[in-house]
Protein backbone atom coordinates (compact mmCIF):
# COMPACT_ATOMS: atom_id res chain seq x y z
CA UNK A 1 0.00 0.00 0.00
CA UNK A 2 1.20 3.64 -0.54
CA UNK A 3 2.54 5.75 1.96
CA UNK A 4 -0.21 8.38 0.72
CA UNK A 5 -3.10 5.89 1.44
CA UNK A 6 -1.26 4.78 5.05
CA UNK A 7 -0.99 8.52 5.78
CA UNK A 8 -4.33 8.87 5.48
CA UNK A 9 -5.58 6.10 7.23
CA UNK A 10 -3.14 7.39 10.00
CA UNK A 11 -5.28 11.03 9.90
CA UNK A 12 -8.77 9.54 9.52
CA UNK A 13 -8.11 7.29 12.74
CA UNK A 14 -6.57 10.12 14.74
CA UNK A 15 -9.26 12.57 13.47
CA UNK A 16 -11.75 9.72 15.04
CA UNK A 17 -10.42 10.03 17.96
CA UNK A 18 -9.72 13.06 18.20
CA UNK A 19 -13.47 14.50 17.01
CA UNK A 20 -15.46 11.48 19.46
CA UNK A 21 -13.48 10.75 22.25
CA UNK A 22 -15.92 11.38 25.53
CA UNK A 23 -13.95 13.40 27.79
CA UNK A 24 -14.72 11.43 30.45
CA UNK A 25 -14.65 8.23 28.91
CA UNK A 26 -14.78 5.26 31.92
CA UNK A 27 -15.39 2.33 29.00
CA UNK A 28 -13.69 2.36 25.60
CA UNK A 29 -14.16 -0.32 22.94
CA UNK A 30 -10.87 -1.22 20.29
CA UNK A 31 -11.35 -3.20 17.74
CA UNK A 32 -8.76 -4.49 14.92
CA UNK A 33 -7.68 -4.22 11.41
CA UNK A 34 -5.28 -2.24 9.46
CA UNK A 35 -6.96 0.99 10.40
CA UNK A 36 -7.49 0.61 13.98
CA UNK A 37 -3.92 0.39 15.18
CA UNK A 38 -3.91 4.36 14.25
CA UNK A 39 -6.99 4.63 16.63
CA UNK A 40 -5.10 2.46 19.67
CA UNK A 41 -2.23 4.72 19.03
CA UNK A 42 -3.67 8.03 19.35
CA UNK A 43 -5.81 6.68 22.26
CA UNK A 44 -2.62 5.31 24.09
CA UNK A 45 -1.65 9.09 23.68
CA UNK A 46 -4.15 10.55 25.54
CA UNK A 47 -3.16 12.01 28.76
CA UNK A 48 -6.17 10.64 30.69
CA UNK A 49 -5.50 7.43 29.88
CA UNK A 50 -5.36 5.62 33.42
CA UNK A 51 -9.23 7.06 33.98
CA UNK A 52 -10.40 4.40 31.34
CA UNK A 53 -10.74 0.80 30.83
CA UNK A 54 -10.69 -0.39 27.44
CA UNK A 55 -12.40 -4.02 26.34
CA UNK A 56 -10.93 -5.48 23.23
CA UNK A 57 -13.08 -7.64 20.96
CA UNK A 58 -10.72 -10.40 20.18
CA UNK A 59 -7.22 -11.16 20.28
CA UNK A 60 -5.40 -9.09 18.02
CA UNK A 61 -7.28 -5.93 19.52
CA UNK A 62 -6.32 -7.21 23.24
CA UNK A 63 -2.69 -6.73 22.18
CA UNK A 64 -3.05 -3.41 20.73
CA UNK A 65 -4.89 -2.12 23.96
CA UNK A 66 -1.69 -3.75 25.82
CA UNK A 67 0.53 -2.47 23.38
CA UNK A 68 -0.45 1.04 23.81
CA UNK A 69 -0.16 0.96 27.20
CA UNK A 70 -4.14 0.93 27.54
CA UNK A 71 -6.27 -0.57 30.90
CA UNK A 72 -7.31 -4.01 29.89
CA UNK A 73 -11.12 -4.68 30.57
CA UNK A 74 -13.66 -7.61 29.97
CA UNK A 75 -17.16 -7.24 28.59
CA UNK A 76 -18.21 -9.17 31.52
CA UNK A 77 -16.97 -7.00 34.02
CA UNK A 78 -17.87 -3.63 31.83
CA UNK A 79 -21.30 -4.67 29.28
CA UNK A 80 -21.58 -0.86 29.11
CA UNK A 81 -19.33 1.08 26.79
CA UNK A 82 -19.38 5.10 26.49
CA UNK A 83 -17.72 4.34 22.74
CA UNK A 84 -15.91 2.18 20.50
CA UNK A 85 -13.96 2.07 17.62
CA UNK A 86 -13.79 -0.78 15.00
CA UNK A 87 -12.63 -1.62 11.24
CA UNK A 88 -14.85 -2.87 8.48
CA UNK A 89 -15.11 -4.95 5.67
CA UNK A 90 -17.50 -2.96 3.68
CA UNK A 91 -19.51 -0.15 4.50
CA UNK A 92 -23.00 0.72 2.67
CA UNK A 93 -24.41 4.12 1.88
CA UNK A 94 -26.36 3.78 5.31
CA UNK A 95 -23.21 3.00 7.02
CA UNK A 96 -24.53 0.04 7.60
CA UNK A 97 -21.26 -2.95 8.15
CA UNK A 98 -20.04 -6.67 6.17
CA UNK A 99 -17.82 -7.81 9.19
CA UNK A 100 -16.09 -10.98 9.79
CA UNK A 101 -13.76 -11.50 7.18
CA UNK A 102 -10.97 -11.65 10.10
CA UNK A 103 -13.55 -14.23 11.68
CA UNK A 104 -13.96 -12.13 14.99
CA UNK A 105 -17.27 -10.54 14.22
CA UNK A 106 -19.12 -12.28 17.06
CA UNK A 107 -17.09 -10.06 19.87
CA UNK A 108 -16.99 -7.19 17.74
CA UNK A 109 -21.20 -7.21 17.51
CA UNK A 110 -21.35 -7.61 20.90
CA UNK A 111 -19.33 -4.47 21.53
CA UNK A 112 -20.62 -2.15 19.08
CA UNK A 113 -24.05 -3.05 20.03
CA UNK A 114 -23.04 -2.46 23.93
CA UNK A 115 -21.53 0.64 23.13
CA UNK A 116 -23.40 3.79 23.38
CA UNK A 117 -21.67 5.19 20.33
CA UNK A 118 -19.96 3.26 17.29
CA UNK A 119 -17.61 4.54 14.93
CA UNK A 120 -15.82 2.99 12.01
CA UNK A 121 -12.57 3.33 10.62
CA UNK A 122 -11.71 1.84 7.25
CA UNK A 123 -9.83 2.44 3.87
CA UNK A 124 -12.12 3.59 0.77
CA UNK A 125 -11.66 0.51 -0.68
CA UNK A 126 -14.15 -0.61 2.19
CA UNK A 127 -17.08 1.79 0.72
CA UNK A 128 -19.78 0.87 -1.19
CA UNK A 129 -21.49 2.63 -3.96
CA UNK A 130 -24.61 1.94 -2.38
CA UNK A 131 -25.06 -1.45 -1.32
CA UNK A 132 -23.60 -4.49 0.73
CA UNK A 133 -22.03 -7.58 -1.39
CA UNK A 134 -20.61 -4.92 -3.93
CA UNK A 135 -16.77 -4.41 -2.73
CA UNK A 136 -16.54 -7.28 -0.75
CA UNK A 137 -17.35 -10.31 -2.46
CA UNK A 138 -16.71 -12.97 -0.28
CA UNK A 139 -19.62 -13.17 1.04
CA UNK A 140 -21.62 -12.36 4.03
CA UNK A 141 -20.04 -13.97 7.39
CA UNK A 142 -22.37 -16.07 9.27
CA UNK A 143 -20.75 -17.68 12.92
CA UNK A 144 -22.94 -20.79 13.22
CA UNK A 145 -22.43 -24.05 15.74
CA UNK A 146 -20.67 -26.49 14.80
CA UNK A 147 -22.85 -29.57 14.47
CA UNK A 148 -25.74 -27.19 12.53
CA UNK A 149 -23.55 -26.21 9.54
CA UNK A 150 -24.83 -28.81 7.61
CA UNK A 151 -28.33 -27.68 7.97
CA UNK A 152 -27.52 -23.67 8.22
CA UNK A 153 -25.95 -23.82 4.81
CA UNK A 154 -29.30 -25.52 3.32
CA UNK A 155 -31.32 -23.29 4.81
CA UNK A 156 -29.32 -20.26 3.54
CA UNK A 157 -29.87 -22.01 0.09
CA UNK A 158 -33.41 -21.95 0.70
CA UNK A 159 -33.38 -18.47 1.11
CA UNK A 160 -31.22 -17.55 -2.05
CA UNK A 161 -27.92 -17.75 -1.34
CA UNK A 162 -25.68 -18.52 -4.58
CA UNK A 163 -23.29 -20.36 -2.61
CA UNK A 164 -22.17 -21.47 0.50
CA UNK A 165 -18.74 -22.25 2.21
CA UNK A 166 -17.72 -23.53 4.82
CA UNK A 167 -14.83 -21.25 5.66
CA UNK A 168 -11.44 -23.54 5.81
CA UNK A 169 -8.34 -22.53 8.02
CA UNK A 170 -5.82 -22.89 4.62
CA UNK A 171 -2.39 -23.55 4.93
CA UNK A 172 -2.70 -22.27 8.81
CA UNK A 173 -5.45 -25.29 10.04
CA UNK A 174 -6.55 -28.39 8.23
CA UNK A 175 -10.76 -28.28 8.35
CA UNK A 176 -12.40 -24.97 9.43
CA UNK A 177 -11.98 -22.33 11.07
CA UNK A 178 -12.79 -22.43 14.43
CA UNK A 179 -13.68 -19.09 16.26
CA UNK A 180 -12.63 -17.73 19.41
CA UNK A 181 -15.91 -18.46 20.60
CA UNK A 182 -15.79 -22.71 19.40
CA UNK A 183 -18.14 -21.91 16.41
CA UNK A 184 -17.79 -22.68 12.77
CA UNK A 185 -18.32 -19.98 9.83
CA UNK A 186 -20.07 -19.83 6.63
CA UNK A 187 -19.46 -17.56 3.84
CA UNK A 188 -22.66 -17.01 2.01
CA UNK A 189 -23.38 -15.16 -1.27
CA UNK A 190 -26.50 -13.19 -1.62
CA UNK A 191 -25.12 -10.30 -4.20
CA UNK A 192 -25.73 -6.59 -3.56
CA UNK A 193 -27.94 -6.83 -0.63
CA UNK A 194 -30.69 -4.53 -0.59
CA UNK A 195 -32.31 -5.31 2.40
CA UNK A 196 -29.83 -5.58 4.66
CA UNK A 197 -32.37 -5.77 7.99
CA UNK A 198 -34.75 -8.06 6.58
CA UNK A 199 -31.51 -9.81 5.57
CA UNK A 200 -29.36 -10.45 9.12
CA UNK A 201 -32.79 -11.28 10.88
CA UNK A 202 -33.94 -13.64 8.74
CA UNK A 203 -30.34 -15.39 9.08
CA UNK A 204 -29.79 -14.73 12.64
CA UNK A 205 -33.83 -16.30 13.44
CA UNK A 206 -32.35 -19.86 11.89
CA UNK A 207 -31.69 -22.46 14.75
CA UNK A 208 -27.75 -22.68 14.41
CA UNK A 209 -26.79 -19.19 13.46
CA UNK A 210 -25.00 -17.99 16.19
CA UNK A 211 -24.37 -14.44 14.90
CA UNK A 212 -24.12 -12.58 11.24
CA UNK A 213 -21.55 -9.95 10.23
CA UNK A 214 -24.26 -7.91 8.61
CA UNK A 215 -24.37 -4.68 11.34
CA UNK A 216 -27.36 -3.36 10.84
CA UNK A 217 -28.00 0.41 11.98
CA UNK A 218 -25.23 0.33 14.43
CA UNK A 219 -22.68 2.94 13.03
CA UNK A 220 -22.57 6.20 13.97
CA UNK A 221 -19.54 7.91 11.84
CA UNK A 222 -17.66 6.08 9.30
CA UNK A 223 -13.81 7.29 9.00
CA UNK A 224 -11.78 6.99 5.76
CA UNK A 225 -8.54 7.14 4.54
CA UNK A 226 -8.30 8.09 1.02
CA UNK A 227 -6.38 7.49 -2.12
CA UNK A 228 -5.26 10.74 -2.08
CA UNK A 229 -3.89 11.00 1.01
CA UNK A 230 -6.97 13.06 2.51
CA UNK A 231 -9.62 11.76 4.97
CA UNK A 232 -13.16 11.42 4.69
CA UNK A 233 -15.89 11.10 7.49
CA UNK A 234 -19.52 9.95 6.68
CA UNK A 235 -22.02 10.26 9.29
CA UNK A 236 -26.29 9.50 9.38
CA UNK B 1 -42.36 -42.57 41.37
CA UNK B 2 -45.59 -44.46 41.09
CA UNK B 3 -45.33 -47.83 38.98
CA UNK B 4 -48.69 -46.79 37.71
CA UNK B 5 -47.36 -43.46 36.02
CA UNK B 6 -44.01 -45.89 35.07
CA UNK B 7 -46.18 -47.57 33.33
CA UNK B 8 -48.18 -44.79 31.68
CA UNK B 9 -45.35 -43.30 30.31
CA UNK B 10 -44.08 -46.59 29.14
CA UNK B 11 -47.81 -47.07 27.04
CA UNK B 12 -47.72 -43.08 25.61
CA UNK B 13 -43.75 -43.70 24.43
CA UNK B 14 -44.97 -47.31 22.84
CA UNK B 15 -47.88 -46.12 21.09
CA UNK B 16 -46.56 -42.84 19.83
CA UNK B 17 -43.74 -44.91 17.99
CA UNK B 18 -46.87 -47.40 16.62
CA UNK B 19 -49.04 -44.62 15.66
CA UNK B 20 -46.37 -42.81 14.34
CA UNK B 21 -43.23 -44.51 12.83
CA UNK B 22 -42.96 -44.13 9.16
CA UNK B 23 -42.97 -47.78 7.52
CA UNK B 24 -39.72 -46.56 5.20
CA UNK B 25 -38.16 -44.21 7.35
CA UNK B 26 -34.49 -43.60 6.80
CA UNK B 27 -33.31 -41.33 9.28
CA UNK B 28 -34.99 -40.45 12.73
CA UNK B 29 -34.19 -38.62 15.71
CA UNK B 30 -34.00 -39.88 19.14
CA UNK B 31 -33.70 -37.27 22.31
CA UNK B 32 -33.76 -38.25 26.25
CA UNK B 33 -35.52 -38.16 29.16
CA UNK B 34 -37.18 -40.27 30.80
CA UNK B 35 -39.97 -41.15 28.43
CA UNK B 36 -38.18 -41.07 25.22
CA UNK B 37 -35.97 -44.47 27.15
CA UNK B 38 -39.29 -46.06 26.11
CA UNK B 39 -39.37 -44.29 22.72
CA UNK B 40 -35.82 -46.34 22.03
CA UNK B 41 -36.93 -49.22 23.50
CA UNK B 42 -39.87 -49.83 21.00
CA UNK B 43 -37.92 -48.34 18.29
CA UNK B 44 -34.73 -50.94 18.67
CA UNK B 45 -37.92 -53.91 18.41
CA UNK B 46 -38.65 -53.09 14.72
CA UNK B 47 -37.83 -55.70 12.43
CA UNK B 48 -36.66 -53.31 10.12
CA UNK B 49 -33.72 -51.35 12.47
CA UNK B 50 -31.12 -52.06 10.39
CA UNK B 51 -32.95 -50.36 7.22
CA UNK B 52 -32.72 -46.50 9.21
CA UNK B 53 -30.36 -44.36 11.09
CA UNK B 54 -30.86 -42.24 13.97
CA UNK B 55 -29.89 -38.82 15.08
CA UNK B 56 -29.21 -37.96 18.76
CA UNK B 57 -29.74 -34.68 20.68
CA UNK B 58 -27.09 -35.13 22.93
CA UNK B 59 -24.83 -37.85 24.89
CA UNK B 60 -27.54 -39.63 26.65
CA UNK B 61 -29.81 -40.08 23.60
CA UNK B 62 -26.57 -41.45 21.76
CA UNK B 63 -26.04 -43.94 24.14
CA UNK B 64 -29.81 -44.89 24.07
CA UNK B 65 -29.46 -45.26 20.30
CA UNK B 66 -26.36 -47.56 21.20
CA UNK B 67 -27.79 -49.77 23.48
CA UNK B 68 -30.57 -50.12 21.71
CA UNK B 69 -28.95 -51.93 19.18
CA UNK B 70 -30.07 -48.69 16.43
CA UNK B 71 -27.72 -47.84 13.74
CA UNK B 72 -26.03 -43.69 15.12
CA UNK B 73 -25.93 -41.27 12.32
CA UNK B 74 -25.24 -37.64 12.94
CA UNK B 75 -26.81 -34.27 11.53
CA UNK B 76 -24.19 -33.48 9.83
CA UNK B 77 -24.50 -36.59 7.53
CA UNK B 78 -28.46 -36.56 7.68
CA UNK B 79 -29.54 -32.96 8.19
CA UNK B 80 -33.03 -33.85 7.06
CA UNK B 81 -35.12 -36.36 9.61
CA UNK B 82 -38.33 -38.13 8.50
CA UNK B 83 -39.49 -38.10 12.68
CA UNK B 84 -38.23 -36.95 15.62
CA UNK B 85 -39.44 -38.43 19.23
CA UNK B 86 -38.17 -36.24 22.49
CA UNK B 87 -39.02 -35.15 25.62
CA UNK B 88 -40.25 -31.88 26.84
CA UNK B 89 -40.62 -29.64 30.31
CA UNK B 90 -43.53 -28.25 29.73
CA UNK B 91 -46.05 -28.54 26.85
CA UNK B 92 -49.10 -25.60 26.49
CA UNK B 93 -52.02 -26.29 24.63
CA UNK B 94 -50.86 -25.59 21.39
CA UNK B 95 -48.86 -27.73 22.12
CA UNK B 96 -44.97 -25.50 22.31
CA UNK B 97 -42.71 -26.33 24.33
CA UNK B 98 -40.25 -25.23 26.82
CA UNK B 99 -36.97 -27.91 26.95
CA UNK B 100 -33.38 -27.16 28.23
CA UNK B 101 -33.87 -28.38 31.73
CA UNK B 102 -31.15 -30.77 30.67
CA UNK B 103 -28.78 -28.33 29.35
CA UNK B 104 -29.29 -29.71 25.69
CA UNK B 105 -31.82 -27.63 24.21
CA UNK B 106 -29.40 -26.47 21.22
CA UNK B 107 -29.41 -30.10 19.47
CA UNK B 108 -32.57 -30.99 20.63
CA UNK B 109 -34.30 -28.04 18.63
CA UNK B 110 -31.59 -28.71 15.69
CA UNK B 111 -32.88 -32.17 15.26
CA UNK B 112 -37.05 -30.93 15.92
CA UNK B 113 -36.71 -28.31 13.46
CA UNK B 114 -34.96 -30.62 10.85
CA UNK B 115 -37.50 -33.48 10.93
CA UNK B 116 -40.70 -33.85 8.92
CA UNK B 117 -42.58 -34.63 11.97
CA UNK B 118 -42.01 -34.15 15.56
CA UNK B 119 -43.23 -36.16 18.27
CA UNK B 120 -43.46 -35.11 22.11
CA UNK B 121 -43.69 -37.89 24.80
CA UNK B 122 -43.77 -36.85 28.26
CA UNK B 123 -45.62 -37.18 31.66
CA UNK B 124 -48.75 -35.40 32.89
CA UNK B 125 -47.46 -33.11 34.95
CA UNK B 126 -45.63 -31.48 31.86
CA UNK B 127 -48.98 -30.69 30.09
CA UNK B 128 -49.38 -26.73 31.38
CA UNK B 129 -53.11 -25.76 31.87
CA UNK B 130 -52.67 -23.30 29.20
CA UNK B 131 -49.53 -21.17 29.19
CA UNK B 132 -46.09 -22.55 29.27
CA UNK B 133 -44.22 -20.65 32.44
CA UNK B 134 -47.15 -22.27 34.65
CA UNK B 135 -45.62 -25.67 35.78
CA UNK B 136 -42.08 -25.39 34.78
CA UNK B 137 -40.84 -22.48 37.49
CA UNK B 138 -37.20 -22.60 36.50
CA UNK B 139 -37.54 -20.16 33.93
CA UNK B 140 -36.62 -20.68 29.96
CA UNK B 141 -33.43 -21.88 29.56
CA UNK B 142 -31.56 -19.61 27.41
CA UNK B 143 -28.23 -20.62 25.37
CA UNK B 144 -25.45 -18.17 25.27
CA UNK B 145 -21.76 -17.45 24.22
CA UNK B 146 -20.14 -17.32 27.27
CA UNK B 147 -18.57 -13.92 27.35
CA UNK B 148 -21.73 -12.30 26.33
CA UNK B 149 -23.61 -13.54 29.37
CA UNK B 150 -23.75 -10.44 31.23
CA UNK B 151 -24.88 -8.41 28.52
CA UNK B 152 -27.49 -10.86 27.32
CA UNK B 153 -28.88 -10.49 31.27
CA UNK B 154 -29.57 -7.08 31.11
CA UNK B 155 -31.06 -7.34 28.28
CA UNK B 156 -33.75 -9.73 29.35
CA UNK B 157 -33.98 -7.78 32.43
CA UNK B 158 -35.16 -5.20 30.45
CA UNK B 159 -37.42 -7.43 27.82
CA UNK B 160 -39.35 -7.83 31.50
CA UNK B 161 -37.51 -10.55 33.25
CA UNK B 162 -38.19 -10.87 36.89
CA UNK B 163 -34.99 -13.23 37.38
CA UNK B 164 -32.31 -14.35 35.23
CA UNK B 165 -30.01 -16.95 36.74
CA UNK B 166 -26.33 -17.99 35.47
CA UNK B 167 -26.96 -22.24 35.61
CA UNK B 168 -24.27 -23.21 37.89
CA UNK B 169 -22.58 -27.06 38.17
CA UNK B 170 -23.83 -27.29 41.52
CA UNK B 171 -22.18 -30.09 43.27
CA UNK B 172 -21.24 -31.54 39.80
CA UNK B 173 -19.15 -28.65 38.55
CA UNK B 174 -17.59 -25.26 40.16
CA UNK B 175 -18.75 -22.42 38.37
CA UNK B 176 -21.67 -22.05 35.45
CA UNK B 177 -22.60 -25.64 33.40
CA UNK B 178 -20.75 -25.59 30.03
CA UNK B 179 -22.83 -27.18 27.21
CA UNK B 180 -22.15 -29.52 24.55
CA UNK B 181 -21.85 -26.35 22.11
CA UNK B 182 -19.65 -24.41 24.81
CA UNK B 183 -21.85 -22.38 25.97
CA UNK B 184 -23.44 -21.39 29.05
CA UNK B 185 -27.00 -21.40 30.07
CA UNK B 186 -29.11 -18.27 31.62
CA UNK B 187 -32.27 -19.26 33.20
CA UNK B 188 -34.70 -16.16 32.98
CA UNK B 189 -38.17 -15.77 34.34
CA UNK B 190 -41.21 -14.01 32.64
CA UNK B 191 -44.04 -15.51 34.28
CA UNK B 192 -46.70 -17.35 32.37
CA UNK B 193 -46.05 -16.74 28.43
CA UNK B 194 -48.80 -15.88 26.24
CA UNK B 195 -47.00 -15.02 23.22
CA UNK B 196 -44.43 -17.62 22.86
CA UNK B 197 -43.43 -16.80 19.32
CA UNK B 198 -43.01 -13.22 20.16
CA UNK B 199 -41.08 -13.54 23.19
CA UNK B 200 -39.10 -16.48 21.45
CA UNK B 201 -38.14 -14.53 18.28
CA UNK B 202 -36.73 -11.06 20.42
CA UNK B 203 -34.76 -13.13 22.54
CA UNK B 204 -32.97 -15.45 19.55
CA UNK B 205 -32.15 -11.43 18.18
CA UNK B 206 -30.33 -10.69 20.56
CA UNK B 207 -26.56 -10.28 20.40
CA UNK B 208 -25.04 -13.38 22.60
CA UNK B 209 -27.94 -15.35 22.26
CA UNK B 210 -27.84 -19.44 20.55
CA UNK B 211 -30.96 -20.57 21.03
CA UNK B 212 -33.92 -20.51 23.55
CA UNK B 213 -35.46 -23.44 24.90
CA UNK B 214 -39.00 -22.41 23.61
CA UNK B 215 -40.43 -24.86 20.88
CA UNK B 216 -42.75 -22.70 19.09
CA UNK B 217 -45.36 -24.42 16.11
CA UNK B 218 -42.69 -27.43 16.05
CA UNK B 219 -44.28 -30.61 17.20
CA UNK B 220 -47.08 -32.49 15.77
CA UNK B 221 -48.02 -34.48 18.58
CA UNK B 222 -47.95 -34.98 22.33
CA UNK B 223 -47.88 -38.42 24.09
CA UNK B 224 -48.74 -37.90 27.76
CA UNK B 225 -48.88 -40.89 30.11
CA UNK B 226 -51.14 -39.96 33.21
CA UNK B 227 -50.96 -40.76 36.74
CA UNK B 228 -53.86 -43.17 36.43
CA UNK B 229 -51.85 -45.28 34.05
CA UNK B 230 -53.77 -44.32 31.02
CA UNK B 231 -52.12 -42.23 28.49
CA UNK B 232 -53.31 -39.27 26.18
CA UNK B 233 -52.67 -38.03 22.98
CA UNK B 234 -52.86 -34.34 22.08
CA UNK B 235 -52.30 -33.11 18.55
CA UNK B 236 -53.38 -29.44 16.68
Amino acid sequence: MSNLIEQAKKTAAYTAVDENFPAHAKVVGIGSGSTVVYVAERIGQLANKAEFVCIPTGFQSKNLIIDNGLNLGTIEQYPELDIAFDGADEVDTLLNLIKGGGACLFQEKLVAVASKKFIAVADFRKKSPQYLGTNWTQGVPIEVVPCAWVKVSADLKRMGAETVTLREGGKAKAGPVVTDNNNFLLDAHFGEIKNVSALHSEIKALVGVVETGLFVNMTDKVYYGNEDGSFECVQK
